[in-house]
């Protein structure tokens, strides 16, 4: 099996996490500052909450490749959103892959550290999805906790089943090949069909009565 | 004297928040993992930021059982919110037993690593309204700051009482019980006779003018 | 050159942002301890989130002046807000001069700490507005991202300005004075002839279009 160039991806990542960062609250009148802080917090904020709870450097002071590739990222999403706003769908995909890249590089770095399994899992979670609820608070907008987006279970799914196959002694490559394709694909079902989570799941019913 | 079960005490306290914390925003439609994302960050929220400011390893990091009392809790609660509501009172009062007893055991962590006894109140009142605080900014509810809820106040003096008794060399145990009975007998009494902070605590009549 | 009375001008700083935090939301009805929380996190808050960033310990912890006079301050803006009001311009220079301080002193601290000058920027602009940041997010204001205010941009000027001549071997004491005043001079004349970022720098005309 070849080597994944997992770096490349990374920064890939990176740079659309800025640019959904950006789109999401560009109507709201913000000036280029704000639009990069708000990039700039979608694509670096749940890796920097992650390594501060695991006691972890902080992984973007050791390689500023992360911010110039989220700042380069975010300042063109600013200024050609116009552009961006016809591929928003194509923009919600390759936000799930982000997430799935994410999700999974967490998960192992966590895993790597000596951390439980299940500690791998929470980080794998709060890595793809910390960044966009900070985000969501400094905008002023309701959080991805308050939808009934089929978002964060996917991830859930892949991290748990990847630190369930590391933990029978599997390599990290094709486990995290198939995690990160499980969690883009349950997210990619879900924004074409346009799942929610199902009723029994959410407290919808609730609110309809109040 | 016999023990305290201090450890049983936590557990029950970090169970009673994830359920406050599933309880407060459950009408607003999140789903089943929203709701054990707002559980988590409830009970585990205050604690974690606390051991990050002392740089102290962060508590649930190395002891699991609070991640998955809190996990347990906050499912149990999602699905059988119907069923508390009936007695929303008496969480109320738990609340506030959780509330005493984070906030003593907070102050004497922070107390045995040598820091200032300032610092010591400082953290216990942060470990026992910090995770509320990230709760309410995340489900996009006003936080308890904005309100004239008598709240953190007896926390704040529950603290001091318990960092002075300390100073003086009494043992830790009957000064812990103390200083909760105290900071729960507060905030019984406001919650009973629906007490609120005096209008000269209060800078409510400058909002009336606006 | 004279010595510059650093510490004592942070203390000033220190001071300001406790009470410019006060009175951003003293009319919404916040009673005494909501005050000072958040007069607190105003003044404390951004440094205390560069300092968990760069693994320093968090500098309030080891000089407890930074909290004695935050909390005096937060408590005196409270309950003499009325005369305060009278005086809000006047605020709004102080809180300019706060946020140059700020800056060059985080900019500084992280350079001197080898790190590198990019970070270095970042720290600064963190440390001036972080605080606000987080107490408008507590007190469930819009953040200051949200607005076409000339506030964060100066501050990346100045702190630009000042690695550059720290790199060309420039002592700090002029060259942090260069910098704030630069910082300070464009905010100032931001105030005062109420300047906003330019319409093509906003995404502003999007939002009336919706």
């Amino acid at each position: 099996m070849p080597a994944v160039p997992l770096y490349e991806l990374q920064m890939i990542g990176t740079a659309v996490f800025a640019v959904t960062g950006v789109l999401a609250v560009n109507r709201r009148g913000l000036d280029v500052f704000g639009a990069v802080v708000l990039g700039g917090v979608t694509s670096l904020g749940g890796g920097t909450i992650r390594d501060l709870v695991i006691a972890a450097p902080v992984f973007w002071l050791t390689d500023l490749n992360y911010v110039w590739v989220a700042l380069a990222a975010a300042l063109i999403a600013f200024f050609a959103s116009r552009s961006f706003v016809s591929t928003y769908t194509l923009l919600l995909y390759l936000d799930g892959l982000g997430t799935a890249l994410f999700a999974v590089v967490a998960t192992e770095k966590v895993l790597g550290l000596g951390l439980s399994p299940v500690v791998a899992v929470m980080m794998g979670v709060l890595t793809s999805i910390g960044g966009g609820l900070v985000r969501d608070v400094l905008a002023g907008r309701p959080t991805l906790l308050m939808s009934r987006d089929i978002y964060a279970t996917p991830v859930l799914i892949g991290c748990t089943l990847y630190v369930v196959l590391r933990n029978l002694g599997a390599h990290h490559q094709p486990v995290g090949l198939a995690a990160g394709t499980l969690i883009f694909g349950i997210r990619a079902a879900a924004i074409h069909w346009h799942i929610e989570m199902p009723r029994w799941l959410t407290s919808d019913h609730d609110a309809s009565r109040t």
